[in-house]
């Protein structure tokens, strides 16, 4: 299949690797930032804009790191959607605002093409090793139809509902993701400043009803003071007013997503933008005056 | 070994069960609730009193609901304190406040006796299935010598540091998992709203990094409105107040702890004081006036 694939950064590049090994064409657009060296020696078609890319191509995949970056690659002069005819399918798999996906949407199907969201998680290391987690808002036949792309790039795929549910997914992830590092760090933060050894806590609730990925990751790097990213806490804070603006917007009250979100408030005015979000524990010391284990 | 165990209910009736089969004789107190026949019919022995328990055993083990029987126990009137020599051992196995087991241990020490505070996780379930995971504070000598008593009863035995470390683990642990079950909950319940199928978001964040026992466990109850205990709202409540205390005493902020208390107060104010812990959800769907699906 010929793809546009738009979008080659830290996790596009190695997702569009995948696709080109399984034998499909690649799309890149090159007029910002050199495009990888091996993709374009696998015969990967260099074009001068989003338009060319999308003309070219049966297929449009984007990765990019936010909305305003989507919405612009989609519909600005020279963008995807002057490239686009009917039957065409252009796949997101960015993370980005779920309420904007649907007018993005609605705008790619009055060309008489298919809008599929498919955020991932798993990080750097799930796209190299094509293990990521997608999340897919599509209608059941545009999701079929592209689920063989998806099955070169991740292993657990979800078509969790219509087109915007992929972007909500991706956000209650964050939710999740986030909260369950403030837990770790509200548990481990009191172990420690009662007296007790956290890294003993940790191993004694490992196991339990407090076991999680996160206790056993973050709660390790909390106690071994290890924040270098990682995913990084301007990041997450960006995922996390996705999150507030969508509850607002749907008449729902997330009182400990935005506490959360007040605490990387905390470590971005502390210099903390780029440190690992399991340094949101470094924000409950600031208020405890004390820490988990000194620096 | 002779044990004097006090408080055989729901947790403590199967987890004396397991050191008597283990071949140790049992010195029960029949003077509040008629003892469990199994336990009796097993050669245990009924005394009139803690004193007189505590007077036959080498160790006596406690399992009771909260602080104020755990004190009662010791030091009223009959009480074990009272039929303590030196070179016994007391262990306490109930979750109670860590700052009171300071106190208690050192009134038991005075007395020549070692103090071990062991509270468990793992539920009714794992106390009959002998897989407790029991987390104590105790000096390493006191640690080693009771140690084959847990193993009897537990599986992921651990010693956190010295006595009351156990009572701040077990509060951490609370602490924990009453704050991942109210992430799961703003997870699943903006999703839900935004229109995304719960139950797939679940399953599409399992195996990712917000994958946690919780998610798995709870998760399923929010969706399938299953709000049976389980662990009961009062309970977690009891154990966040300890949480809260703790944190007081020790100039320690832990602001999503106060949040999960306040919402699981306003269960309690709409009848739900013998929910689930997993419908904290309830609480939220209340402000949002929706919910992650009817019940």
């Amino acid at each position: 299949m010929d793809i546009a694939f738009i979008g080659v950064g830290t996790m596009g590049r190695p997702m569009a690797g995948h696709l080109q090994r399984a034998g499909h064409r690649l799309h890149l657009v090159g007029h910002r930032t050199p495009l990888p060296d091996e993709l374009l020696a696998n015969a990967a078609v260099e074009c001068a804009s989003p338009r060319a890319a999308a003309q070219a191509a049966d297929c449009v995949i984007l990765m990019l790191p936010d909305t305003p970056q989507v919405g612009s690659v989609l519909f600005d002069e020279d963008g995807v959607a002057e490239g686009l005819s009917a039957g065409k399918t252009v796949i997101d798999m960015s993370s980005i605002s779920p309420i904007e996906t649907r007018r993005f949407a609605e705008r790619i199907e009055a060309l008489g093409c298919d809008y599929v969201d498919a955020p991932v998680s798993g990080g750097e290391i799930g796209a190299q090793q094509g293990t990521l987690s997608i999340m897919v808002g599509a209608s059941e036949a545009a999701f079929e139809r592209v689920r063989p792309l998806f099955e070169e790039m991740g292993q657990n795929i979800t078509r969790v509902g219509e087109i915007g549910a992929g972007q909500t997914c991706k956000v209650a992830n964050q939710i999740i993701v986030a909260l369950t590092i403030e837990a770790v760090a509200e548990g481990l933060l009191l172990a420690s400043k009662a007296g007790a050894d956290p890294a003993k806590v940790r191993e004694a609730l490992m196991g339990g009803f407090a076991s999680s990925k996160i206790l056993e990751v973050h709660g390790a790097r909390m106690i071994e003071r290890n924040f270098e990213p990682g995913f990084r806490i301007e990041l997450h804070s960006k995922d996390l007013n996705l999150a507030l603006e969508s509850a607002r917007s749907l008449g729902v009250s997330l009182p400990n997503t935005a506490t959360a979100q007040e605490l990387f408030n905390a470590c971005m005015a502390n210099g903390g933008a780029r440190w690992d979000h399991s340094a949101i524990a470094k924000a409950l010391e600031m208020l405890a005056a004390g820490s988990i284990r000194p620096d």
